[in-house]
């Protein structure tokens, strides 16, 4: 569902990559590969005040790489890997790109190869 | 390289992504991907001044996703693959966090259904 999302909205690979750009939200994403935490969990690492991580838990919120849910006091994250499917299908229509290159080169010198044997 | 660099410095994996968060610059990319272009060959697609086009330019040689070379009037781009490994290794990198978890989740599942039949 991601991928014709981002196909539809490119504009989410925006924010998507946008997102990765801070060592602070990558190493939040770190931290919830391993299962989901409490917003005072994740700001424990970091010296900064409440103010400003949470301005980085809402960028990776709303750009759709974690989803927050309240009980009482305590805000949960937890991590979405739909952006990661998004990045990896960047990745690979990139790839494909270069493979395609390759490919028409390969082609290209054994064509010419059988050229020349057929001299 | 680039592995051992991104981990030396971090810093450098947000000028990577930074670089990724825009529509003008991946396409710049995709173009690459399929063989060197000139600026002007680059630009062409594009409705934006030339300076406004240099700017992203710039951006994407200095996050090292492109190397440019001038030859007399002609200034020609091509693609770096290493910030592909780098995007590549942090995609690995999250990933064996899930798997990790997967796999402590399946010995826990496992080894309780063991101390089932052992009872």
């Amino acid at each position: 569902m991601i991928l014709s999302l981002v196909e539809q909205y490119p504009e989410r690979l925006n924010g998507i990559f946008q997102a990765l750009a801070d060592p602070t939200r990558r190493a939040v994403l770190r931290r919830l590969g391993k299962g989901p935490a409490s917003i005072s969990e994740l700001a424990r690492p970091f010296d900064m005040a409440l103010p400003s991580f949470m301005k980085h838990i809402h960028l990776l919120e709303h750009t759709g790489w974690i989803q927050t849910r309240k009980r009482g006091r305590v805000r949960t994250c937890a991590l979405e890997k739909k952006p990661f499917v998004a990045v990896e299908s960047w990745l690979s229509a990139q790839k494909a790109l270069w493979e395609g290159r390759t490919d028409r080169l390969e082609q290209f010198v054994t064509g010419a190869r059988r050229g020349e044997k057929s001299r």
